[in-house]
């Protein structure tokens, strides 16, 4: 088997060197938790002092969100055909009330391990699938409803501080009030507020017990924004190496999560390769790959199909899955009038299973069948909006709002089995239309998290729609969203390249961001400030470095200005040594403390 | 002189056709006013017919406004070393009040003139300059206020409209409500709404007499929101040649007016070039250029030395004039302690001759004798905001908020002027601060229209803020800015590109366009419903073509699908041919038509 894997194998180790060096000017750190095996990653970013024509001193390093995962340690062992370590294994394990499987639960995945032709792609470490005992409920929710604080939450509640008690200097601390349209942020994120977050159903911490690789994160509006990032082959373009490479990419530039939105050959075998070597929670929308079971005939899927699909990708260890049980029978003639009908491919899917079998979705039949397998291995649902607008003239109507209302109704049921539930939002929104999505779902859902698709705010750009929905998507961030799903620029027209992924990434993280300042999420300002501070100063690679894309920036100063000498220069490119007004601003500021 | 010229305009010449091919699927096209020699330049997008399958039928033609003046038509004969056509030179000639100069008027471009050193960098075609008559005031505000509408603005309510009236399609008209936060959006832009607009402060035409090569445009926040480029050399790099084609490449993808920020050599030159080729108005910072004259030393600057750079640049034909009036000797102390102190260079400039000489801002107490020369030519006061944040931490402190206050004091001045006045705004602002900045602005300065930088919603990703800033744009445009300044990629970086130009305009037109759909602009919609309608039919050629730039959206369709054959295709790159949600989409509106 090595010998047929080694080119995939090979494949795999030659991308990673591109994808995997050390971010610029920071290193990987861990803050302990309660216990030895709770070993949280941050990254540190170090900083120059502070130049005598500026007052001098020490500029203590900052610590910053890290979704990178291993990849960027150059301390860490990194093997693609081995996996990640299984860091949460012993805490799902001492729980006690899960199961390893002799083998995969699905006829699926029973049928894909014995098929001697797919070695060759195969990931070769085997996996053992756990399940929850008979009975169980292994959901974090149901924990957290049982007055349980899991180290995942406690992980959790150090990772989202960001080690803000570290910073002394009161400057750096000024912050803005925020108007956080009803939001419950708290001053200090604790164990037990996250505990209470997720008890209460304003977040999810989305982690199956078959992901132990994962670094635990939580997705609520009271938390940090976070972004996803989609990646997946289609049947005309990527294999699996190109795929890995794409996760590695996306969390290397800040993706909170990725989903595998595959719909190509091999989905089952990518998948596994992804999720074992993820350190972000992976999402998926298993009716793409029910679909490819029935050779792309929506009229032929059934419950039995899908129903063995959730628990093949359950025991794969996928952490949340899109769900599309929203779109009724009743609401399909709504969408008949569109401008653009039915964008969802998951909701296109399922109004023509309604309408060639003249039933109710089989989704939303089953829905208590599917909330018994989720909570079985704690996959998230993430409720899909399969009737989400596609343009703007499609914002807000009938259709939408009715499978929102579903929706809502939805998350009630999956909140009486203790299952973690966000829901998914639109789509294309102009700016004036956008609060109101968030206020019915806020209302609807019961605060359930938000998890949009931008919105877009026009539709007359394509190649720039990761810039039309990242105004949409900073709005509803500000309004309420807890995470919002990017869009590249290839939205619309073709499949985004590595360029692609990184710019959508970046305008998400800074969508994130400007909604988190807004809000005024604590410490939120911490880091425009000390950027501000090195840019005053002319701590050029301090700016570089404290940016969110410190590749980027140095390479566009370079463009211009590419002596070393420079970057201890106190000018700047655009205006010239005798033109620069931080440098008469300096001296306006010594001016004003002599007199 | 032309044999010296050669090499200046053979560079323009070679330069000149990358950046002038016919934008892709569609013509230049002008309607015609109330006489023959009132042409108004629109853009027409030829559509296809909508496939039979989506029920066949003809799609009319769609007009767009168009900035890119004469070079983007095949017919037109283009000379840079010739200039424009003197679309308004009539215009201004038959009111009689103006009259033509023998030479210039101001002590610096009489000595430009008479230096032979210049001979090779000299725009070749002598321009005459004209001044208004002694005591004749020539502004369009004067001309307004007497109840006159002028070519001028029979021009700008032609062109606002976009020839709405011509389209047929009900269903393309279809537009959501707006939320225009008290703005006065009428349903039809008359020349007389113009006229009102003009007169009573609350809209802009910059049209200096001295640059009839130039398209009247109109800037005010019941009109189309526009967008602002910079150009402009500096001392590190940049020649006459190349800031021509910036010109151009600028207002191809939609530049509504050009600043010409040049701080190097040549000043005096390169600005003549690019006037006259510059088919929209072009604003400068005359600050920049006095400061050269006194070699750099802020201190030596004079009202003498500013009063001849002034009369300079507006016998050149400068359309407006950022004049930072309003940084006082008071306002100084307000920035001393801010994380960044002062970030622009005109304000900078401004404190620091402040505080050598312990007395009030020369450009304030000098300010009506600045009005005097500002109605001579019909140059329009942008009032800049010297004190704007540098930072998200200073944003809506007691400076910036001080200073604007004196700009609507000036407002006030100027329009006793009958002088046509818009007004500068920040800068870096947090999201939830944003509309304080444009709700104090609409009350200080009486609706005088807003022109804003940005603003940046967060400091931390240097390398994408023309993202950071397009997203606080777009919500300043929806509350009420007129104009958004663009910001590069290659802001707080170095200076911009072509590539990093066009992304930035990119950014911008989705913002402004954004803010129009927002504030329910009239017709806003119409470009948005037909690029829906034509994606949802695969009309794919016609989906490039209707979009903000359809070079680029084709080459990314191109990048994954790259036959033509794909262009006629029912399905696109994202999901390949089985997994079409649009075409499903068609298969559920046929479904639910037949039962």
């Amino acid at each position: 088997m090595n010998a047929q894997l080694s080119a995939l194998q090979q494949q795999a180790q030659q991308l990673s060197g591109s994808v995997t060096r050390p971010i610029p000017g920071s290193r990987k750190i861990h803050v302990e938790g309660s216990r030895r095996d709770l070993q949280v990653p941050m990254r540190e970013i170090v900083l120059a002092r502070t130049p005598a024509l500026f007052g001098g001193g020490e500029n203590a390093p900052l610590t910053v969100y890290d979704t990178s995962g291993p990849y960027t340690d150059p301390g860490a062992h990194i093997d693609l055909s081995a996996g990640l370590p299984a860091l949460r294994a012993a805490w799902v394990a001492e729980r006690g009330d899960t199961e390893a499987l002799d083998g995969p639960g699905s006829l699926f995945g029973r049928s894909r391990e014995t098929d001697a032709r797919l070695d060759p792609v195969r990931f070769p470490a085997r996996n053992q699938p756990r399940r929850a005992l008979a009975g169980a409920n292994v959901t974090q929710m149901h924990y957290a409803r049982r007055g349980i604080i899991t180290p995942e939450m406690e992980f959790v509640a150090i990772r989202e501080s960001q080690r803000l008690e570290a910073v002394r200097d009161a400057d750096l601390l000024k912050q803005h009030a925020g108007v956080s349209f009803g939001a419950s942020i708290p001053k200090i994120i604790t164990p037990e507020f996250v505990r209470d977050e997720i008890a209460r159903g304003r977040a999810v911490l989305p982690n199956n017990i078959n992901h132990p690789e994962s670094e635990p994160m939580i997705i609520g509006r009271n938390f940090l924004t976070k972004i996803n990032a989609n990646i997946g082959n289609s049947a005309v373009s990527s294999g699996i190496a190109e795929e890995v490479e794409k996760l590695v990419w996306a969390i290397r530039w800040g993706g909170d999560t990725v989903m595998d939105l595959s719909t190509g050959k091999h989905i089952h075998e990518t998948r596994e390769w992804i999720i074992r070597n993820s350190p972000v929670a992976i999402g998926t929308v298993p009716i793409y790959q029910a679909l490819e079971k029935v050779d792309g005939r929506a009229e032929d899927l059934s419950w039995e199909i899908f129903r063995d699909t959730l628990i093949e990708q359950a025991e794969q260890g996928v952490d949340y899955f899109t769900i599309h049980a929203g779109v009724l029978q009743r609401h399909v003639p709504l969408a008949a009038k569109r401008v653009t009908g039915i964008v969802s491919r998951g909701g296109s899917i399922l109004a023509k299973w309604c309408l060639a079998h003249r039933r109710e979705n089989f989704l939303y039949t089953h829905f208590e069948d599917i909330c018994e397998i989720m909570k079985a291995y704690d996959v998230t649902f993430s409720l899909g909006d399969g009737l989400r607008p596609g343009c703007i003239a499609d914002a807000n109507d009938a259709a939408q709002f009715a499978e929102l209302e579903t929706l809502g109704e939805l998350t009630r049921v999956a909140w009486k089995h203790d299952v973690q539930t966000m829901v998914e939002g639109p789509g294309h929104v102009p700016m004036q239309l956008i609060k109101e999505n968030m206020d019915k779902q806020l209302r609807e859902c019961g605060e359930a998290p938000f998890y949009t698709l931008g919105p877009l705010t026009t539709d007359i750009a394509p190649g720039y729609d990761h810039i039309t929905s990242a105004i949409g998507a900073t709005m509803i961030g500000w309004y309420g969203t807890a995470m919002l799903c990017y869009v590249t620029p290839k939205e619309h027209l073709g499949l985004p390249n590595r360029q692609d992924v990184r710019d959508g990434i970046m305008a998400y993280r800074i969508a994130a961001h400007a909604s988190d300042l807004a809000k005024g999420h604590p410490g939120a300002q911490v880091r425009d400030n000390a950027l501000s501070k090195a840019r005053f100063e002319f701590r050029w690679e301090d700016q570089f470095h404290l940016g969110l894309d410190p590749e980027k920036a140095r390479e566009f100063h370079d463009e211009t200005l590419p002596k070393e000498a420079h970057k201890q220069a106190h000018f700047c490119s655009m205006c010239g040594p005798h033109f620069c007004s931080m440098k008469i601003s300096q001296d306006v500021r010594d001016a004003h403390a002599d007199g």
